[in-house]
């Protein structure tokens, strides 16, 4: 017997429609791709995207098409985003900071049919629109005054081309369940995975995101989305802000510690969200001015592991409240965030930093365990770690073109690569990467831990860790380390830092110096790239 | 195209598996019916809940099964709702405060096959027993030591029940969609209608209400839900508590101002909700006993419009905020609640407590517009006031057994019954029910409006409003009043009292003075009953 109650799909429409009627007025500010700062509102962001909706279904684009983006954080690009969602098809973020092979490689194995593009990447797009057949139109986001020429083809202006629509149009009619959003993973571990977003994953999604335990954030907010849209779907804020009528800073696409510290301040920000390398250079801006944050309460820091120093400075010396957080881009991409619970809420000081050290508890919509190799469970203890795996209404069923199946199981769980600890309060602390664990004589080693310590060595300036092989032991940690500019420790000195602080037989077995570690397009290691390197390599006996 | 997102069912047991596994050790305490406050946990409730169901699976109950329950909010009574999801049943809570007549129709209609009963209402199930052939299941939720001797059939002692069963059991599986609760309306306007609620609707219901700008719980908070598990499905607060790993204290049937202030102070009870009636009793209680609410920071009020007297003691007295909500059993039930959106933030002392007075804006998931008698939209500008329609996910698409067809229309808006107004910020106020409203020359006139200003005066107790015919003008009001104790006022000086507040023509034609006026179970006036009560009334000419 079913219920007798609403067929209301989760669709994305109801967001920018909800937006606008509940919060018509509430501003969407961007520092613009052009320079100046550009405000608007979500009442003209659903009235800009209806147009775009209208055009794309008038130009023939369909259900199910994908169209790209290539864009900073901007109105025009949440514009693009529901303007397309709108028109029935799905918007797929690009990351600028790939090499353009890398884009036309994603581009073509989505058979995105047109690319809104951003003025500053119209280069990008000229040099490999003739790799990716299947696109039809280019859109280029800005207005004839500052439209490039362009040997492109199939370009046009997005201001002539919008002033061609009068909005009067209904969003294309929709499932939940149908595709809305499309991003690939960052390509760390291997080539770039494609995960397909639906209406209703994206719907419950920001949901979830604004629960108090887990973002927390109201109409009273005012979000500054720093992490791109093009990373991991902005961590849904595009969705959620929105969806909760909180006013939207976006910073374009000037990062730096001066330019987001300026749109902190000058726009009373309260939350905001980025990597930790973001932070780093705004902590460092805040120092060198001694400029402070009085409007900020909270950042939402993930991506990569937080480090210490940086959730203590802004929580000791800016008073701002930092949620470290843990993500996918098959989990669109929210999978825990560490907000306290009552048995943690007390800790203050030193015993609060070692809780956010951990990427913290999963909410409502994220299942969450840990397993040995051959799928047994293991205990929430805070020590014993294995493979993280997770369900939910908001991860991935599968990769887009079909990679990866071994990382989908019939009970539906995802592995999602990562290695991880849980505490009995359900707090989850990442240890490592699954390809990156050390096994060594049957037992697992954390690079991650490692990594973290050798950092902690004051000639050290970056630190990555791989496995070697060894005839005994299948494989030991060799460290890779880059000096500090003007520093030469010996290996010894590393080491010996290092001895007692961890158990005995993690001690790497040896010590390598290089001038540069490899990174990925979003920042992190690369450790494929690394073990590539030393492939050769040969420990000491 | 489909998303390739997880098939994750919006179903009920999933929130009490999430709260046993991310939140075990979490209090559910509650005032017992035999007297004692009782300690449990989620991990408890959750063990105690898989029991329930594999006895009720095991005993022939099938899903979509309704079993009712006629109980105070305690820990049993959770458990019951949990229990009877999981064995695909449908749980149908009972209003102890009806006639029984009232609730042997009530389970006639909804076809109840088995009852979970406290131990006070045994007397009432053993009057009506008989008359309810479906029912084939008594469990009386108390232990050996307590179990009453009784004439009943099928009736089992609830712990004993328990304790043959071992929990070796999986939830029932059940679709998204799939009835798992029931509520009747309060038969205020005429015979009560069945809603049925469905897994997703309870889900999406629960979140909903979680949100910052909704109640704004987390799992920091203590919940004390005052407001009954059978009026309107506790505001949804036994699927949100859990959902967000809450502290629950549940105050038995004990709801007089020292009681609840009794858990309030002992259990550190941060956030409650109830009508207005209980939360006079609470604010006369503590008046008297000079005794403050240190710990409690949140109050939503609902249900029946709140006095402005009491949201202002709240804030300026005893510094808690209040949140008044509007919400409908064929709501799940929450339908607005008056949180600040920045437009008001800034509002303080009588100022806020104007916007206070409306029942507030909607949040993501309810759809809210006012029409006129013919369907035409009217303006949002705070005064225009019209037929308030809803839609949503968690709102009713039809009464169970199909009454009152006309409330839904073909473009899924249900007809609420509720005359409002809403502001420019969406801020909706209710001004009257639709079947209260006087319809004066083709104008309407609010009921609501004259109760209030009526009650203002120092020698009115209560005071209702009622149309009664008018030969040039269809309806006048009639203005019926209930005297304070040793106050004897003329209806001039009433009428007096009231003129230049409103406009002229809004002034009642007459006042009657009686010694009570009629209420329902849930405490609101019953106009139905007045109107009976003055139907040859004439006006004076
Ligand atoms: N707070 C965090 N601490 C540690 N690691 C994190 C954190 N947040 C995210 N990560 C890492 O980032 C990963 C998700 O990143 P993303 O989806 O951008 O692609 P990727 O995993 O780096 O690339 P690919 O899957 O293509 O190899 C997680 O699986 C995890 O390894
Ligand atoms: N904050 C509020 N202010 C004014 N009225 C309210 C408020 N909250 C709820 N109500 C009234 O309560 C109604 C919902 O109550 P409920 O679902 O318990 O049944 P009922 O409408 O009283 O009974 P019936 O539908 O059987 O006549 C709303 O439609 C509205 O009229
Ligand atoms: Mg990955
Ligand atoms: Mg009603």
């Amino acid at each position: 017997m079913h219920g007798l109650m609403q067929e209301w799909p989760l669709v994305c429409h109801k967001i920018i429609d909800f937006a606008a009627l509940q919060h018509p007025g509430r501003e969407v500010v961007s520092r613009s791709v052009e320079g100046p700062i550009v405000r608007t509102t979500y009442s003209d962001v659903r009235d800009r995207s209806l147009k775009i909706a209208q055009l794309l279904a008038r130009e023939g684009f369909r259900k199910g098409d994908r169209i790209a983006t290539l864009a900073w954080n901007t109105a025009l690009h949440l514009e693009a985003w529901y303007g397309i969602m709108g028109a029935g098809g799905v918007y797929h973020t690009l990351n600028p900071r790939l090499f353009p092979d890398q884009i036309a490689w994603i581009m073509n194995h989505a058979e995105d049919r047109a690319i809104f593009v951003d003025l500053s990447f119209v280069p990008i797009v000229e040099k490999i629109a003739s790799q990716v057949p299947t696109l039809k139109k280019i859109i280029v986001m800005t207005d004839a005054a500052h439209m490039p020429e362009t040997v492109l083809e199939n370009v046009v202006c997005y201001e002539d081309w919008l002033s061609g629509a009068d909005g009067d149009f209904a969003w294309v009619d929709v499932g939940e369940n149908d595709a809305c959003g499309m991003c690939y993973t960052s390509g760390t571990t291997g080539d770039p995975k494609g995960v397909l977003y639906s209406h209703r994953s994206n719907v419950l999604h920001a949901m979830m995101a604004a629960l108090p335990d887990a973002m927390g954030v109201g109409a009273r907010d005012v979000i500054l989305p720093v992490v791109p849209m093009f990373h991991a779907n902005a961590w849904g804020l595009g969705q959620t802000a929105p969806m909760i009528g909180a006013k939207l800073v976006m910073p374009g696409g000037r990062m730096d510690g001066e330019s987001i510290y300026e749109l902190l301040d000058a726009e009373k920000v309260t939350f905001t969200a980025a990597v930790p390398t973001v932070w780093l250079m705004l902590l460092q801006y805040l120092e060198q001015t001694g400029n402070k944050l009085p409007h900020l309460t909270k950042v939402v820091i993930g991506g990569a592991a937080c480090p210490r120093a940086i959730t203590e400075k802004f929580e000791k010396v800016y008073d701002v409240e930092v949620v470290h957080a843990w993500g996918m881009t098959e989990m669109s991409p929210l999978g825990s965030l560490c907000t306290m619970k009552p048995e943690y809420a007390d800790r203050t000081g030193d015993r609060l930093m070692d809780i956010k050290q951990k990427q913290g508890p999963a909410p409502f919509g994220v299942e969450m365990k840990i397993t040995d190799d051959a799928g047994n469970d293991l205990p929430w203890d805070g020590k014993t770690f294995g493979r993280l795996k997770v369900r939910g209404p908001a991860v991935a069923s599968s990769y887009y073109g079909g990679a990866g199946a071994e990382q989908f199981d019939d009970e539906g769980w995802f592995d999602t690569g990562d290695v991880a600890h849980i505490d009995e309060f359900g707090y989850m602390q990442i240890t490592d990467r699954s390809k990156d664990v050390i096994k060594s004589g049957g037992e697992w080693i954390s690079t991650i831990d490692l990594e973290n310590l050798a950092v902690g060595h004051p000639d050290v300036a970056e630190a990555a860790v791989i496995g070697v092989a060894h005839p005994k032991w299948d494989e030991r940690p060799l460290l890779v380390i880059v000096k500090k500019d003007g520093k030469s420790p010996a290996k010894n000195d590393i080491l010996s830092f290092m001895e007692g602080k961890i158990a005995k037989w993690w001690l790497p077995d040896d010590v390598a110096f290089v001038d540069e570690i490899p990174h990925t397009a979003t920042g992190k290691i690369k450790k494929t790239a690394l073990r590539k390197q030393f492939a050769d390599y040969k420990l000491p006996a």
